[in-house]
């Protein structure tokens, strides 16, 4: 054996999962693909609006010198400064170009702020159920997560994170909407965070920084708006992508914004633009680069995703399912009906209905459906629903 | 502060480095970048080949489903399959699909087999001078990084190699045609290098991997041909990008190629898989996957780059300067008239002429000169190398 033992071990814990993701394609290869119905990854299902492939095209069409050429590491000049407007216009804060930093996507984002921020040993605190890599960026650059349990609604429970807060802790994650649960976080808990964060920074002498994953932020339904760390608090840093609200995540393509009062910026934006480039991202995706200024204020039709939503959770209520309406992003996480959520998974999976169990995202005894899928398997599905949970109950 | 110590200490090691691009950009701004002749770069200026333009047309006017979707980890299968077909033509070697990693560039696939690969501790053995960022990428993943001098000609010191082999090295990592030398190591040099890595196995019971970074392979010039560590070592992985054969650095797309023979390939192949999802590379940028499958036997013209160090060459070498002809890249590696290459640089930088110690390449006493730049750039400046020169020897 040669590669390195803790990949190894990684590979060997999350060896269930793979088991299931191989009992699934087997069951496509036996039945047909359109007899399976897949929840399981977060790969949306809409086409990207229309105006992304016009702009695509047009770039393509018109092409500039050098426009597939390295670009600076921070990422190019006018597509930050477009970005710092969109923000500033957002949020009515002073973002200039020199408070964003153009990421591979926000999975390239997170690394490269704990790998900027990251001393050896240093705790990053994140809400459970939690999306199933955080566990892995903080790692890789040598710091410990420290994963917290949400209350019985999947908010943040403040009282446990204040608690969790010592002399190692660099930052809090958080993720809302949130992947798996839907939830977003009411702008209550964003103040109350932030001043609890303000106070611990202050009493233990060192800057606690508020990272916030963002990429599902236009994904909401019900007319509510995502509450800002920015106004929240000062040493707050947003990871955020383009891939689900243009629904381009091969793309990968995304951003760090820092806050333009955050603590030591110039230090701060330079490590994280050096972290950029040695961690082998170099730049962004160039040809998104140029053309996402023109795409800031768009987004796909999330009214096709809230009848989705309605149209599975209203069936699983109906069936008996426990289960509260998610805000945002395209995930439902119900109740198993036993307690142990693989098994149940593995009971989903007799029906040809493919979800995660929760133990995958730190929240054991629950399933995330991800129902960023077409209609047709929403409805193909429903019946296996209602099947497996009569038969518990019976 | 609250950056990692580690990330500012590496700031403020290489503040000169920056010191030196402010002062290159504050003379364009009074001189006029028309002016000032950089070479300090490796940004090709050639334009794609008309093929990639074509096909990346072709793929925006003719969307399939979901192209720019989330791809499998490892990419594309039908892209995977192609680049196997293009390796098994090229070097007769029974290449599969499951040999192929797709990466964001070579920089994402050095990342990605570092982490895979190294254990605390574990040494990477690289020949120096070396490019710029192989002491990051080995230190990002808890590696040691070991430079080893080559010979005067900036060929393999295979003795010293030998010698520098021990209990804790895990890899060598070596750069043909080479950045900053433009060398390429001979046949018989790399044939060697596979039978010290076998005997040292063997003697040690570990498997040294011997990686080769080809990101040059096609820019070479004079009919030669870069020989291939595949036959010459069992243990061997290349990472790659078509950065610079397809002038599309900004763009992020390259592979990681795994010999067919290799050690525990199953196991290999899966951790490699799974750093590139860790590390939030997630997959390689979509677009780019679809269309390099019908690119891989193209490159711009070398007969350019070719023409460029000639001219560049003969006139330093006219001038006095001391170099040996680089068989391919786009770099030259002079030697200073002067033993102090960052001075020298410096007096350079006078004649309004940007180019890059050697100490940042850890070959000090020379200079990087990248000539992947138009020609009235390198015409321009032979007046500021012809005084500096002069002026040093009179």
């Amino acid at each position: 054996m040669s590669a390195a033992k803790k990949m190894v071990n990684s590979l060997e814990k999350s060896s269930w999962i793979r088991q299931m993701f191989e009992e699934g394609a087997r069951r496509k290869k036996i039945y047909g693909a359109e007899n399976v119905f897949d929840f399981s990854l977060g790969n949306p299902n809409l086409e990207p609006p229309a105006k992304f492939k016009e702009k695509l095209w047009e770039m393509v069409q018109n092409p500039r010198p050098m426009q597939h050429g390295y670009m600076p590491n921070a990422g190019l000049p006018s597509t930050r400064e477009a970005v710092a407007n969109y923000l500033k216009a957002e949020y009515s804060l002073e973002f200039t170009m020199n408070d964003i930093l153009m990421t591979c996507g926000a999975g390239g984002a997170l690394n490269v702020i704990f790998k900027a921020i990251l001393d050896p040993g240093d705790k990053v605190i994140f809400p459970a159920p939690y999306f199933v890599e955080y566990g892995f960026y903080v790692d890789n650059h040598g710091g410990v997560p420290s994963p917290v349990q949400t209350d019985g609604e999947f908010l943040l429970d403040l009282n446990k994170i204040e608690d969790a807060i010592d002399e190692n802790t660099k930052a809090i994650l958080i993720n809302s909407p949130n992947n798996p649960t839907g939830r977003v976080y009411p702008e209550a808990q964003i103040k109350a965070l932030g001043d609890i964060l303000r106070q611990k920074s202050k009493r233990l002498g060192r800057t606690i920084y508020l990272i916030s994953d963002e990429p599902y932020r236009k994904l909401v339904y019900d007319n509510i708006k995502v509450p800002s760390i920015f106004s929240a608090y000062e040493n707050s840093i947003v990871a955020t992508s383009f891939s689900k609200d243009l629904s381009i995540p091969g793309e990968r393509i995304g951003y760090i914004a820092v806050n333009p009062n955050i603590d030591s910026k110039d230090v701060l934006v330079a490590t994280l633009v050096l972290a950029n480039r040695i961690l082998g991202f170099v730049n962004a995706p160039a040809l998104m680069q140029w053309i996402v200024p023109e795409l800031l204020t768009e987004s796909v039709d999330v009214n096709i995703y809230k009848r989705k939503r309605n149209v599975l959770a209203k069936a699983l209520l109906e069936f008996g399912y426990e289960l509260s309406i998610p805000e945002g992003a395209f995930y439902l996480f119900p109740k198993c009906p036993i307690p142990d959520d693989v098994q149940f998974v593995r009971l989903l999976q007799e029906e040809n209905i493919l979800v995660v169990p929760g133990s995958g995202f730190g929240g054991p005894g629950y399933f995330r459906i991800a129902y960023c899928v077409d209609d047709r398997t929403i409805e193909g599905s429903l019946p296996g629903f209602k099947k497996v949970i009569e038969k518990i109950r019976s």
